[in-house]
């Protein structure tokens, strides 16, 4: 068994079995609204008890404090972390959503930049203020956007950055890991697959050349 | 009956009859996750048949099209419109999105300015240009932001602008209806009343007053 660094994205009821099998490669899992709706409560509480390293919910929250915290605190008896947006700001927003998750224990990401085009990452600066003022267990940062990865690995060497738009959205696999992310995003391209757990195995080992062809790199980073 | 320039934010499970009470006197009406984790769909769904003039999907949709489009998509056979953040940009997000809701016939409103203390009106320049490019039914702006109200009311003249913020967050009644807005959002003042549907009734007649006292302000604007 060889854990990948990678987490499933979750948009898709998969059976439970088959997520187990996934289980073997893939030590992370990340929810979506649209698991939420399609599976129900139930399903993503049985997705939970799989026993994964990390189960994520990724709402991608960008409200007002009391709001937030209403949504994560229906959901914490079954996660360990939540994903966020950074530019909602601090005051009456992720104030009261980091102190929160930190006294419930449970981790926050922050979205830094995203995989899509339209991202406009001119903002970075601020968003970077405000990451400061959180200090958050990690980050999301797109695997399509290497600069960026580089850039926030630089700004935060302690914290954990995940990296969404593998696969499909065009980022190839390993990529954002020999950038200086710490985890690569992978849903469509492992279950909207006919055999998910063989294609899991399979990016495992894609990953695995792709780090090592970019070993050097990282051992001079660490 | 008087039909208020009011939306009721729901985020907390009334019994059906309340609403019933409540819809006399405020013709819309916004969901948050929170009362679709309370309610479940179910719940949305007999809400939804009240017959309100909109029912409105707060779900401050802020991730990549297929995502949006997918939670959106299970969602709009008991809704009318949908709210999202305009700071994640067009291409790749807010496009499909956008041509999604469309043929639809659904509605979406931007978010341009949050109520909260550390939402970064600075950014504005660049959110009313994503909104350009959207062209959406509406916008949402903060009541407790007045400047901002004059501003995206000059900016965007035919657009309708809903405005939360009003009651325990600080805005006053009918306040932001004096400063350009269309509809005032009003939530936990009423559904954490002991009695909502005088609560909503005595709201009504407070608007009323505040715009006819600012009924030349108003008048001057068509």
């Amino acid at each position: 068994m060889l854990l990948s660094k990678t987490i499933l994205a979750l948009d898709k009821v998969l059976p439970i079995k088959t997520l187990k099998g996934i289980r073997d490669y893939i030590p992370k899992v990340k929810f979506s609204y649209i698991t939420l709706l399609d599976g129900g409560l139930e399903y993503l509480k049985e997705v939970y008890k799989l026993g994964w390293e990390e189960v994520i919910f990724d709402l991608k929250l960008a409200d007002i404090d009391s709001t937030m915290v209403g949504i994560v605190s229906r959901l914490t008896s079954f996660s360990d972390s939540f994903i966020s947006h950074s530019f909602i700001g601090f005051e009456g927003a992720l104030d009261d959503l980091s102190s929160y998750l930190l006294k419930e224990g449970k981790g926050l990401y922050l979205v830094l930049s995203m995989s899509h085009k339209g991202w406009n990452d001119s903002f970075y600066p601020y968003l970077k203020d405000v990451a400061k003022r959180v200090n958050p267990k990690g980050f999301v940062v797109g695997a399509t956007k290497p600069e960026m990865i580089k850039v926030v690995r630089n700004d935060f060497p302690e914290k954990i950055i995940i990296s969404p738009g593998v696969g499909v959205q065009g980022a190839l696999f390993g990529d954002a890991l020999c950038n200086g992310a710490d985890y690569e995003i992978v849903g469509r391209s492992i279950y909207s697959s006919t055999d998910p757990v063989k294609t899991a195995r399979e990016l495992v080992a894609k990953q695995e050349v792709r780090i090592n062809e970019c070993k050097e790199v990282s051992e001079n980073r660490k």
